[in-house]
């Protein structure tokens, strides 16, 4: 039986080719614009070209950005890991985690041993009358968010729930916000979504050093060799950065100026990602049409988002029955259960669609396997 | 005044330049050995091909080895972060740090509150009866190593204090050793220096996890854009393996294929250090020189390190002085006191000379001012 996996939010090889003239242009030159020859050692926190278009994609100063490596997730890791060596965060602390969401959030928390509180999250974001009553709690000492395009739902987080997550008194001293923006220009339908400016608002509400933002080009350029960056302002940007001066003498600059010269600008980027969204769109419109067509006299819904790479599905009772029915026929899907902190979804419902990596072949044979064991589990 | 940097082990652009073949080179193929699309999420610790080439130069098993991104620095940083984290080092942890030795392994220390004891250097590796002493007592975790031509005096450890370390009883149950063998295949002069294989006699000393070594291609290929390492055995192995499965989708692998096409193996490397060490021995030699000619009348001694990237004048009781009269005509080498623990060296007496960086031009002129600061300060 050849198999089928569907299991994570992976480009298709064909995205992947999108970006083979940034990967083989000939750079002119190795000099940043501030005269810094990429190639040798220095410049820990990137180089200026590379700051100013991740600056304005994040609606950020660029004396806020730190740019990295080539992954987001390690950059969060580490943000995480020195909060807790800087004992801002203490031996008991905890944090909320909206879900579904994305499971490597969770691990990183696991590996901490943070213990995670779920909240429900909604089309508008996270409940945000559970999260205000959970911030009371001085152990609450942090909240993972994906405000845009959310893993696994697509969701867009609205204004106000972003002004209260501003606005909202946190009892824990050292309360932050790790605001996982990795889908912020990632819609494949309409305009890109401008929710409120995250740091405004917290700066507006002194609460500058709450958000901790990131983003990266793994889902605009190639995913495995991107640059990434955090965004942060007050106390949150001199912790990062004092981190960083013990722990790298640079990253690495030479893929970032490929990137910078590349892309140029946020105009660059978005003429880039209307590639992406041609080839994305088509395997979105087949997953929602068939959910459509044979989820009508089942209880099963799902989401139908404009950008991102999940499609959510919630069947109350039956997802590791048709997780499982899937993988008897092939088809192998995110694991149920995996959207919920500790792998562990109480009314066992949710289950994360992933058609980015598959073929058109591969998605509809996927399909018409996930629909069938849809309606076998609900019968 | 034109100000002359000689503070730091950058290579010249010269050097740089020696890899512009590589970094413009055109992929032929996106895929690794193991028929992993290196663009796209995956391989946490790296491709096969740069495994097996890391395993070569460090004399270890490719199953030992983690593949990183662009810096060891940062490996170690993080290692240390990890032992810190999984509780294996206590609050009152302390560190051995051969000196004079690398300021960036102290500043790794000084960042985690680890308490940093100094032991002397000798040219067979740190003196091995203050370590033995010293690893008695339960606090002492662990222990920075340069174990092939030592930053600063560029010293080889011996087979004697290789054997004495991994035969040594250590108190601490989780005593390790960064072994951080960044000049592994940089001799300019003569051969390669093959020193005891500090893994073997660690295992056959059943102390299998008590090294953790490291290197990289900082400066074999480009130092800002280089991949690293870190290779150990037993219990390190799968605590850095569990760390980087929690923090990272996957380093950058189009860079460690660039690497592996380009340089294939061992032969490969060694073949390209040979253009390195044409640049770099005239200099070594232009700076041996002018000190034997003009330390001759003062009590000032030197090292004559046959690779590496420094070369540390002794001259005790005057270091500040000669640093500060060096800085007062315009020529800037590290900061006296930075090659200790702390900042602080005891006798006053060790500088670091850097000549990779400068041209020739440039380099003449430093020797000048620093021969001539030396002579001024000790009379």
């Amino acid at each position: 039986m050849r198999i089928i996996d569907a299991t994570r939010g992976r480009p298709h090889a064909l995205q992947l080719a999108l970006c083979d003239e940034m990967l083989t242009a000939q750079l002119e030159n190795y000099f940043a614009e501030n005269g810094m020859d990429v190639r040798n050692y220095g410049g820990g926190d990137g180089i200026p070209e590379m700051k100013r278009i991740f600056a304005e994609l994040l609606r950020v100063d660029m004396n806020e950005v730190i740019v990295g490596g080539n992954s987001s997730l390690n950059m969060m890791f580490d943000c995480v890991a020195t909060f807790v060596l800087e004992r801002k965060w203490g031996a008991n602390s905890k944090f909320i985690c909206p879900s579904p969401g994305y499971d490597r959030h969770f691990s990183i928390c696991e590996y901490f041993g943070i213990e995670m509180i779920t909240v429900p999250m909604t089309p508008d974001g996270p409940d945000m009358d559970a999260v205000e009553e959970l911030v009371r709690d001085p152990q609450v000492a942090g909240m993972f968010c994906v405000p845009v395009f959310s893993n696994p739902q697509g969701y867009v987080y609205s204004d106000e729930t972003i002004a209260r997550l501003a606005k909202m008194h946190a009892a824990h001293p050292a309360f932050r916000i790790i605001w996982d923006d990795a889908y912020t220009i990632h819609h494949f339908s309409g305009e890109r979504p401008q929710p409120l400016n995250i740091l405004d608002e917290c700066r507006k509400n002194d609460n500058e050093s709450r958000p901790i933002l990131f983003t990266s080009f793994s889902k605009i350029s190639v995913a495995g060799a991107s640059v990434s960056c955090a965004a942060a302002a007050g106390e949150s940007f001199k912790i990062l950065q004092k981190r960083i001066a013990a722990q790298t003498i640079g990253p690495d600059k030479i893929n970032q100026l490929r990137h910078a010269r590349y892309f140029k600008n946020k105009n660059g980027i978005e003429a880039h990602m209307k590639k992406h969204a041609e080839i994305l769109r088509p395997k979105f419109e087949l997953v929602i049409n068939a959910f459509e067509k044979n989820f009508a006299a089942t209880n099963a819904t799902f989401t139908k988002p404009l950008g991102g790479y999940f499609i959510s599905v919630e069947i109350p009772g039956n997802a590791k029955h048709v997780c499982q029915l899937c993988k008897d026929s092939g088809v192998i899907i995110t694991e149920a259960g995996a959207t919920f902190p500790y792998g562990i979804d109480p009314a066992d419902s949710n289950l994360r669609f992933a058609p980015t990596f598959l073929s058109s072949e591969e998605l509809e044979k996927a399909l018409e396997v996930f629909c069938l064991s849809v309606q076998k589990a609900v019968k």
